[in-house]
């Protein structure tokens, strides 16, 4: 049968390789990048370079795909993400089907881990939903961004026995559950740490962790905020991309 | 100036160790090994035979920490464990004195990610500001057991933009915020998923994950919450012990 491997390769440090990641590049045949066009090629830089620095076993291919457009305009957040995940799954079988044959071993490359706001396994439960294309899985976690974060701060993500909330920059613009003391903010484009409201809050802070361009600030919301925002509109002019994630935690008394 | 590395080592699976763990082990003279006492020595084997398996390059020693006893009886959980975090400070300064020098590299092997649940951080903290022992320290994040779960269920932890709660078996008897659909649950004794209300709710669950020892289960929490208990109970025998997390996810419409 043929194999697929949805591979998580850390978010940004290629040290942060697990060695049944290595392993299971070592077996792989065909490897399907997702280009996103020129500004995200270094993403896809890494990923060759990764290939070239640990594969030592086997001869294998990359087959480039091309993203489909994402309507990032339409009103519907979530009708116009699902069909863009069905364009997907269309263009991810089609390749498939063409590159690998019945015994062939392929793997997705995944930023950061496969579990953790990314596409890949909803595409793969939508291609064998709708039949396009055969093969078994196997899913291999990577560390995250959040986990670079937390180690590069030196924190823990919870103080004694608290809770963690993981979230997105658009749902904190709604504001944060009642009882929420320590909160992670993922793809947010527009700082929104700047609305939240309260002096009794500290940022930990850092953009493109674990590249060599990494920006780590920490303090007091209200102090460092608008440091945040100015060092990363450099970063992104510096390194002509830029992923940010941060943790906000209330201090107590 | 003396160096202390807080490495990650993956939640069970001795291959979700990182190339950066692997090399920071490569570079340490000491490593402090916390005793749990006799049920927990498993866990020790397990980081032994990391060591015998992964350094090459450098002799080094294994110098095991009884830990302080815990009042787990206490009524006030967060104080009992304040004492216990300060006691095990003191008892690491005074190994971390007496078995590395000035220049001396040591290391302590994290269970999962030293962010997530654990106290080595806090420790380090503590030791920091009481002064009692001097050294310069880098963190490593590991694979956690969340993301060990999540791989073997091949599920994503988030549904399309929504957040993500991870918090403890203690909090999930209290009833979780309005608002949670994705509950990851940590750190239950006793199987509190029993008591989560509602006909709408699936459960992905794992026992001993990454360990030869393994259980996963995953359905309708309600057809599935007594098997669970069940085998729960039957690897914590079969086993030794037992440590289990699970995601609670309330399905739509
Ligand atoms: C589509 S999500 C993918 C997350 C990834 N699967 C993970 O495990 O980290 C992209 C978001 O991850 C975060 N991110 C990814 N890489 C990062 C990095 N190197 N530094 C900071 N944040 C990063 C940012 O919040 C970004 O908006
Ligand atoms: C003190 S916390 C440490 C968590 C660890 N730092 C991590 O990153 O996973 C211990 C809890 O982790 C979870 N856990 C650790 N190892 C596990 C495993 N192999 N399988 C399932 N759960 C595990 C259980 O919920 C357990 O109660």
């Amino acid at each position: 049968m043929r194999t697929l491997y949805v591979i998580g390769i850390g978010a940004g440090d290629p040290e942060q390789l697990t060695l049944q990641a290595i392993k299971a590049m070592n077996r792989t045949d065909v490897f399907f990048l997702v280009d996103k066009g020129a500004t995200k090629s270094e993403l896809v830089d890494i990923r060759r370079q990764m290939l070239a620095d640990h594969v030592r076993d086997k001869d294998y291919r990359v087959v480039e795909i091309p993203d489909p457009p994402r309507d990032r305009a339409a009103a519907a957040y979530e009708s116009a993400v699902t069909d863009w995940h069905h364009r997907r799954a269309g263009v991810f079988s089609e390749a498939i089907n063409r590159e690998l044959g019945d015994e062939g071993v392929g793997a997705f490359l995944v930023w950061g881990d496969p579990a953790l706001y990314d596409s890949t396994l909803r595409i793969f439960d939508l291609m064998l939903a709708a039949k396009s294309v055969e093969f078994e899985y196997e899913v291999i976690p990577g560390i995250t961004s959040i986990q670079a974060l937390t180690a590069k701060h030196r924190i823990p993500m919870n103080r004694i026995g608290e809770s963690i909330h993981i979230t997105t920059g658009r749902h904190l613009a709604e504001g944060l559950p009642a009882g929420v003391d320590n909160a992670i903010i993922m793809l947010d484009g527009s700082c929104t740490f700047t609305q939240v409201p309260g002096d009794d809050v500290d940022v930990y802070w850092g953009g493109n962790v674990g590249t060599p361009d990494e920006v780590l600030i920490a303090g007091s919301l209200r102090s460092v905020e608008h440091e945040i925002e100015v060092q990363r509109a450099e970063l992104k002019e510096r390194a002509g991309w830029v992923m940010d994630t941060y943790l906000l935690r209330r201090r107590k008394d």
